[in-house]
């Protein structure tokens, strides 16, 4: 978690209602067979409008990211519809048509509520199996009753982080309140198919901070790239991806850029320390650093060599310290290194000096359950860290039958 | 297997010592625990001696390695020494040292009974675990055992094969008799760590066929680059991947270069698809063939990422037609694509056109041991084929307690 100064304090039994100007709810709308809840609406109520998003760099998107990136180029959301149970992925024009047509439908519940929106500020986001259309009846007849819930009162922001998991088996929520009197409040999905280079899962932070979008847009990107770029659970990169931002303005208070960056990266920061905590399969928490890399762009792509090898993987799954395999790992990363001057720790403990055993190597005990791996490529003074987890049965479980 | 003209004959029941001029055997020289044989010699009785060889593209590289990449300068070998029982990588300039007093030990023996060898003549190669040295006691004093053993005869090619294994099941040999009356025999391991975009795992290939060390080294680069090169079991990388291609000249045959290539890519070839056969944990063998790529690169580079793409590999462990996965891992692959006009094929199945499901998509029987994916990229007429396998719970299992 990033550090953070006196100022500020996180809590997560709140999330995306906790900044004033926001109410969400989540309700259960017949998508998934299960029952359980499924569709999720944030809206901001104003009086600003602004917001940024950042979303999955697959040439392979999906139609809710393709709209949403769309209605995004206008700085401003009034609304996110966000349904779990079905991506909505490589259902080719029909599946974008269901998008507009779930956004149209929005905003004329919206409308008719008292609200007047138009459907090219509502942002929609969708999770689940790729490459099935959704139940159109059971979305357009769910967002009629959901905007009549979430008009009932300003808490549901629980519901909204339950109603947009998949293989999550506990939401993620957040909530930053400033000592200056304003707050960011976010929510978050994704289990599996992590491995950002970008924006990863679904995400929605709010603040009621005043702020335009060229601001919240830079905090953003800043925020992601240090948080959930560098989260990676498995090497692969979903369709639908897609991190959004709203500022509501309701606090009238304005901060500086330095302190909402700070805000939204504390925000991201425990947002993905929860999903890696409850990644498919985890029982491991392993944080990859690379430290003595020539520049910190090096950092990060031998960090992520090292956290996607199946190799390491399995090894920390059963707690073996089989340091040769982080070197040779790491000895295919596309970046400059001494190999005759890498350093490895495990917990803290030598187990590998200028690329040589170091005593008592095999026996450091790796049976907790965080691991801090890092490794030294002797070439220089940059540094970066990947978050990722171990590979488990459970994980081969879990993903050997999703859509059966 | 490459389509073989009637010219050429594949025996899975020689290797090499098949060609005219080779010895070879394997003996248990103590170095792994549990007395399996742990080490082989290969040796060249000429008159020709020319060799060459490709090596793992790891910055890594254990000191094997680094000895036989050396001594190869010359384009000439007498004898190949091999170890299971340990990598001898990461154990720094007294690992090396071990190594070169190896290749001394041979060259002595060698001398000792009638073949005048120098050190640089012999080439070494190991394999098992990463960071540990080698009992050099052990394989100084099984030096000179395997060197009258081998003397006793010219069989033992089977006994080398088995003496290098390590987590392999089987050992793995081949040898193809041309009708022209010369021979290329081969034999390697790996199981795991198979992740070439080079060599891969260890390889001996022999023939009696008359050619010189750069005829030899066209024919191993070209046959490696469509074989080795295009297995992909985990992605990993060795440090100690070696494959080694020598000649006794012996049939007194000079075969065309156009002859020697399609030889030695069918031997590559075929060991190549035995090495998938038994790899670590494997319950699918899988081919992954991109096609309507830009070129061959930008194929195997796709083919690639799919093969390596851990829901990929737990969908088809789970014989679940999830093709959507197969979208979203080709959809971060660095090359040019339609992302409207994508297709895959299970088994020659369309599961997926022009990026949107087919019709009975979800109901492809994939519960045999063969599966082909087929993908085309839509946007060229290039193609090109990874091997690799599934991703199940005994390669976890096997992975996660290798060195403890």
């Amino acid at each position: 978690m990033t550090d953070l100064s006196d100022s500020i304090r996180l809590l997560r039994t709140q999330g995306v209602t906790a900044p004033a100007g926001f109410r969400a709810t989540g309700i259960s709308a017949g998508i998934k067979a299960s029952g359980a809840l499924d569709l999720a609406l944030v809206f901001n109520e104003g009086p600003d409008h602004a917001a940024a998003g950042v979303f999955t760099r697959n040439k392979v998107k999906a139609a809710p990211v393709l709209w949403s990136q769309q209605v995004l180029t206008t700085g401003r959301l009034r609304a996110v519809l966000l349904n779990s149970g079905g991506a909505n992925a490589c259902t080719g024009p029909l599946g974008f048509q269901d998008t507009h047509a779930s956004a149209e439908a929005v905003a004329a519940a919206l409308s008719d509520w008292g609200t007047e929106t138009g459907a090219i500020e509502v942002a929609v986001c969708s999770t689940g199996l790729i490459g099935d259309r959704l139940p159109m009846d059971k979305v357009l007849a769910g967002v009629g009753e959901i905007v009549r819930e979430m008009a009932g009162g300003l808490t549901g922001g629980e519901e909204a982080a339950r109603a947009i998991m998949t293989t999550d088996t506990v939401p993620k929520q957040v909530a930053l309140h400033h000592q200056d009197r304003w707050t960011v409040g976010g929510m978050a999905k994704g289990a599996g198919m992590l491995a950002p280079s970008l924006a990863t899962m679904l995400c929605v932070i709010t603040t009621d901070a005043v702020a335009d979008a060229a601001a919240l847009g830079g905090a953003l990107r800043r925020a992601t790239s240090k948080t959930f770029d560098r989260l990676d659970v498995d090497g692969s990169c979903s369709t639908n991806d897609t991190v959004l931002l709203l500022s509501s303005g309701a606090s009238e208070i304005t901060p500086s850029q330095d302190d909402l960056d700070a805000a939204v990266l504390a925000v991201c920061d425990d947002l993905c320390a929860q999903l890696q905590a409850d990644a498919e399969g985890v029982t491991k928490r392993i944080t990859v650093t690379v430290t003595g890399a020539a520049d910190e762009d090096d950092a990060v792509t031998a960090a992520r060599v090292i956290a996607r090898d199946s190799l390491v993987k399995t090894a920390l799954f059963g707690s073996d310290a089989n340091w040769g395999r982080v070197l040779a790992a790491v000895g295919m990363a596309p970046v400059p290194l001494d190999a005759e001057r890498i350093s490895v720790s495990f917990n803290g403990f030598p187990v590998c000096v200028d690329s040589v055993g170091a005593p008592g190597a095999r026996e450091v005990d790796l049976t907790g359950d965080d691991i801090a791996v890092t490794v030294d490529l002797g070439v220089g003074s940059a540094s970066a860290s990947i978050r990722t987890t171990d590979l488990s049965h459970a994980y081969v479980e879990e993903n050997s039958a999703y859509s059966s």
